[in-house]
């Protein structure tokens, strides 16, 4: 099997969403499972977590993006990450990102751009989105990748929206694609 | 007067859609003008724009965004300004930027932030777009920031528009607004 | 009076060494005071340390890079600053941002590049160190600039360095001398 | 045969010398070839130049930092290579990227993470350095990735080097063990 963990914060409950799409589209692979780690409140992850990303082919990173980067419980976990990083147990594991943020810009690249930077502290091997964008007059968010990430997944969750109104549309039908994609790179990287 | 020069290069002229809206804002400021250079098809600006630029009180850079970063003229641009910077002329001018792409999203934080890092090469001070985003699931594009740049000002330009079509809207709004910004920024800067 | 406040986490103390710099140099500039706002183990600040950053002229960031990012603790922080961002309390205060990490580059461009992106959200005027690095041949740690930021203070200190030991040199002297200039922008920007 | 391509732009001979080393690397590794394919003055690559990139294996991006990203010869190739982008041919193929600049920081980040954005539109798998860096007290530019690159490959030459004295010692010794990564890395993704 093709082992690839998720591990995510979710403030409001709108990066739970996407990152529920991306293990569809993990699962949706044959050979594949997808396993889920939502980090608490506090931005910690008990001992089976930290085993299971151990043991993982492919790590996928997902926070919501707060003040132009990632939440300060993801940033918690990625500093509690320096012990397996000092030994480097990381190293050559498929890895990935997405981030959902209120606003259609605002920053979210930023937070993809913090994911990438510390996968390869860990010595992982990075696998965006793989997907052109939807961007011609016609297209609307309904699109696959009209919000239109390359180097991560983004989508996009109005400030007053509940989670189960937002991501929506094409922004579920892209973290589909992209877990879809994230499995496959791993089974042909694990060989 | 405060004198706030844009230096920018367009391709379709979507980018210069954009900078006529910023010179507008600029120009709606009493005692604020705005000098508009725009870079040839090979990236290059005669010795009266380089003067312009040595005299100015704000330097604006814009560029559309191509493969994920300023067109080849703008950087072509920005690697001639090793000269002024040799000398540290633009030290402490008020630096600001804005970019066009066709995908909502599409890497136009990657170049806002070679802007700024240009600019910081030169010792400027940065004044980003300062204003809050429109993020309710009411907005759309009609309304002030509802693209959502920060650190610089961001519009969309579908790949199918045409100059005339595209950008628009809120887009426009806040591409003067912002041009407003940097007039007054200027203008109390210098005192 | 100009009011800078410096608002940083420090792990081990070596970014508490490059405050104490920066904050000198604040304090060599006529009519300019610096407070220090250390935030606690737990990412936290006092009431007073809040109203103290509503009050400021200008807001330098501080954290050493974890991680290939500002601390967590650091971050915590910078999410808790949506409260003041939600009111856009610290629009137009200057901003500026150090950090000290043990490798030479070490990702350090990416801890001040969040400190940007953090301090645009705010709508904060950004301030560089403003110096030219050192980089000649003959050129060392003891002089001016020669770790070499340009859009943020960067100091080395090594992994298996005391506080005592590192930051040294000329990062001190690049630290004092980035003092120096935040305050004597946040003075002229006040008028 | 692994068919690894360098596509690099060197403008006084630095960059040259460690894409050398990279490509001294990759044929290190049983089985790959290392192809190097230097942008002219005017940032051109011939046709069969741009065959080459499309039944590369892998394809490392390099050049120096020129105010802050890379040369406008090489964002001009980067602009060209939006006809491979349209179609989606360099997609799944290795990626990876080097810069050298005078300056021990020198905002070498920056032209990485342009390196990566490019990499990701045309959705590339990306490997970075994976070596941990050397920042012990006693470790000195003769160290493997003292320089201390995870993202891509960094080098110093300072202002006024030629082209045989730097890049030198653990910089070059870095940048074979990069080599010899991206060749095992492309040889275990082809299968």
């Amino acid at each position: 099997m093709t082992n690839v963990v998720i591990v995510y914060f979710s403030g409001y409950g709108h990066t739970e969403v996407q990152a529920n799409a991306v293990a569809e589209g993990i699962r949706s692979v044959e050979g594949s499972e997808a396993r889920m780690l939502k980090l608490s409140d506090n931005g910690e992850l008990d001992e089976a977590g930290w085993a299971a990303l151990d043991s993982a082919d492919a790590i996928v990173y997902g926070s919501p993006t707060y003040m132009g980067g990632p939440a300060w419980q993801f940033k918690k976990f990625a500093d509690a990450s320096s012990k397996p990083w000092s030994t480097q147990n990381w190293k050559d594991k498929i890895a990935g990102g997405f981030t959902t943020s209120a606003t259609v810009n605002g920053d979210k690249f930023s937070t993809i751009m913090y994911f990438f930077t510390l996968s390869q502290q860990h010595g992982q091997i990075w696998c965006g989105v793989g997907l052109m964008a939807s961007n011609a007059k016609a297209d609307g968010p309904e699109k696959l990748n009209w919000t239109g990430g390359y180097s991560g997944l983004l989508a996009i969750a109005p400030s007053d929206s509940a989670p189960d109104e937002f991501p929506a549309g094409g922004d579920l039908d892209t973290a589909r694609a992209y877990g879809k994609r994230l499995a496959e790179v791993a089974r042909r990287w694990r060989g």
